[in-house]
């Protein structure tokens, strides 16, 4: 069995997210039916990410195991020419046969794109939140700082999750601004449920004089047992990369 | 009688291009229903550039009259929320009474994005012409060069225009380049039916090697009867800017 890993961009606007799921269409089942189609039996391909439902990928990594003897490069091209226009493989490859591509990962990237001006714009709608009205974006990365650590982000997760253990490590979180739009950026060894929306959310309600910075502490710490109140909406968020080990373990 | 000027940002990927017509929906009869409502009758506005179905425009302008006393600041919101996401206008403005969006205009910007990379992008797919292979971008910059100037363009109009003079005037056509995107930006004084997608599909011929630069000489010359064949998809393509005089004579 060969193990082939896939990098995948697509627009989520028209998807119920990137699981497969009972009712509607998801990025995971249009990959796995054309992958059905190519080998000519069922095959389930592994996600690092679950996406929700809107959000964007530039980089979501998958993999899955064929007895084929497609060459792995081929693999790009041929799911292309099946898969609708709003889902690409961007690369095909082979992988070490323990590669997992949700638990080999060591290190994710989200992009949220903001958009800070009166009139929304027609042509980036799809992919930003448009966020009118004065907001002070000092205060908003100043507030950033304090999501880099390790922390229990449990006050991030939304509810509905059995996620048990809570701590995640931020590696960087910061806001790129290119006035009217605002990016922030945030990469961790992992995600809780809507965490990274929940973060834009609540550096938003910072932004409006809501909160002061220092409030992320303390939604932070445990004890407190508080929860952040604002999700900022689906479409502003792009998975952009999975970061795996480059050698042993697994990892590519 | 008060003379309004909008500027209008909008997707032209879900209209049938910007005039009013029997079938199908398109972004003046959007705006007109829009206006409608609020003005309690019957409005057409009049556009500078007539897109087509799948054009884009980040500048395109128009003007109405009212009886009204809105101040015409207030119509950009109004208007806003009653028109689909896809539309917005960016800008509501008094115009002196002999302004007219269309006969007013003294250049035109259209900008032509293409991705030349072997994938082509979920993300952007609305709003570029996935070209892959190689193309020689040098000689599709020396090829730009003789599209500046007066000349006749009756070779890059499509059939089915009852336009008699051909002549336009280009004051700027030129490659930027992104790799993988590559953007062609021509401003002139008005522009034939298709003739802004003829112009790329034939610079698209030129870098893949089909033609020399110097074959755009050919076809401005009308003695040699000759029609550009390749027309660039209408999706690659958006009305980025109107400009008009800053004083007299029915400008603004």
């Amino acid at each position: 069995m060969r193990n082939i890993k896939l990098v995948i961009e697509y627009d989520g606007t028209d998807y119920c997210g990137w699981q497969v799921q009972p009712n509607g269409i998801t990025v995971q089942q249009c990959i796995n039916d054309a992958l059905g189609k190519i080998e000519g039996s069922n095959v389930s391909v592994t996600g690092a990410g679950r996406t929700d439902s809107g959000v964007h990928a530039r980089g979501q990594t998958a993999n899955f195991f064929t007895q084929s003897r497609i060459p792995a490069e081929k693999y790009r091209d041929a799911l292309n020419s099946l898969l609708p226009e709003t889902i690409r493989i961007v690369s095909s490859t082979n992988a070490p046969e323990n590669f997992n591509a949700r638990f080999s990962a060591k290190r994710k990237t989200y992009k949220y794109r903001i958009r800070n001006s009166a009139v929304a714009s027609a042509l980036t709608c799809r992919y930003e939140y448009h966020c009118p009205g004065r907001i002070d974006i000092e205060l908003m990365k100043r507030a950033c700082a304090y999501y880099v650590g390790e922390h229990d982000f449990n006050a991030f997760m939304a509810s509905g999750s059995a996620v048990k253990d809570t701590v995640r490590t931020v590696f960087d979180a910061h806001l790129d601004v290119y006035m009217p739009e605002i990016v922030f950026s945030v990469t961790g060894n992992g995600f809780l449920y809507k965490m990274v929306r929940f973060m834009v959310g609540t550096l938003l309600d910072i932004g409006k004089g809501k909160y002061e910075p220092e409030y992320i502490m303390m939604l932070l710490e445990p004890s407190n047992n508080l929860k952040a109140v604002s999700a900022a909406p689906a479409k502003g968020l792009t998975l952009e990369s999975i970061e795996y080990e480059s050698s042993g373990n697994g990892a590519i």
